[in-house]
């Protein structure tokens, strides 16, 4: 049975990475960096999304894709009463997001009134690695009270994102988190991941994270450049 | 593609019931009560399960079927320093345990040598909950650190559980854990479910969890009147 499955699973992402590569030209088009944001349960996605919507509120309203497993939009509710224009996806019970159900989803956003699009991806550290969906950066949320070791446990989630923020530091003295252990163990998967050490809770570090955003929102130039 | 694709699944979680019935009737023959112990990555599975294998090391030593995404046996090591007999599966990438994977296992673990067998799933709150395994009781281990909306973001997997654990409660006086909504959204969708708080860092609330697993330990005659 495993021998017929992987092909079939090979053919399944690689159509899903077309289409991602679909809703990277649409990004492209209308001048408007996206980030997948993946993490554990409760690791502080909505959190980190809430205070970037607040942060960029006045230059730049954030667009929001939020995925849940339900019909439940709890999360969409948030990132709205943040100050987003949002669009939930229900992934009918699947764990992960895939790029078919983002390019539904961009039929109700419109892109010309953002310059930032941020997919809220299903809470898991497993399957999001896997299903590209045509954003410009796959950021991971780690947070301090997960534990030192999820680097080693989880693997292929760290070794393929392009940034990692690791959340809850406020917690750092009330854990037994091991800093040095930890990033030891994301420098042997991807030594060249831009990472980011902060607190939702406090707003400790968030400075930086907005820094580095800012510096990738392109002008609103761009944009104009590309429509023809 | 979605109308073709829900009875593939329905037959799939059916055949994977059928094999959760006979581990079912292996650990009733051995005298075994079996935990399918599920969470959040980096809520505290692997520490509750080392806290309970140095408990019982004395009078019960624990068998431990620990799942993992990957090659590498974390847990599984834990689990025998711990003083476990253990036997580690990779899922090979999948988010969860299958009960054809328990199964196999289950050849390399001999049940006469314990009255307590713990199976730790992958780190995930969507997909295990879908995977019956044999056990008695399916656990959801909690952490206060993931906040109080869980239940209410992951509905299934806490609608269909027997037990839940609150763990890392030395955590509440540094987070917006609100346990009183926390434990409203449990009580709506699983009214009867059997619930302890604990931390098992500090070991406060430990032996509530301890005394209810004894209270299912099945006498060692249990063990001998199911053999013929």
């Amino acid at each position: 049975m495993s021998a017929t499955r992987v092909p079939v699973v090979e053919k399944i992402l690689s159509a899903n990475d077309a289409i991602a590569a679909e809703i990277r030209a649409q990004f492209d088009a209308a001048g408007a960096v996206a980030l997948n944001l993946m993490a554990s349960p409760g690791a502080g996605k909505t959190s980190l999304v809430e205070r970037t919507i607040a942060h960029f509120k006045g230059e730049c309203p954030v667009a929001m894709i939020n995925g849940d497993t339900s019909e439940a939009a709890f999360d969409a509710e948030r990132s709205q009463r943040a100050g987003a224009f949002s669009v939930h996806i229900n992934t009918g019970g699947k764990c992960h997001l895939e790029a078919a159900m983002v390019r539904d989803a961009l039929r109700h956003l419109d892109l010309t009134q953002t310059r930032l699009v941020l997919i809220e991806n299903v809470g898991n550290l497993v399957c999001p690695s896997s299903w590209k969906l045509g954003a410009h950066f796959n950021v991971l949320i780690a947070s301090v009270p997960e534990g030192d070791d999820k680097p080693y446990k989880y693997p292929k989630m760290y070794a393929g994102v392009d940034v990692l923020v690791i959340n809850k530091i406020d917690l750092l003295p009330y854990t037994d988190f091991r800093m040095e252990y930890f990033r030891r163990g994301v420098e042997t998967l991807n030594s060249g991941l831009v990472s980011f050490a902060l607190s939702c809770r406090t707003g400790e570090g968030l400075e930086a994270w907005f820094e580095w955003l800012r510096s990738h929102l392109r002008p609103l130039g761009a944009r104009m450049a590309g429509e023809q």
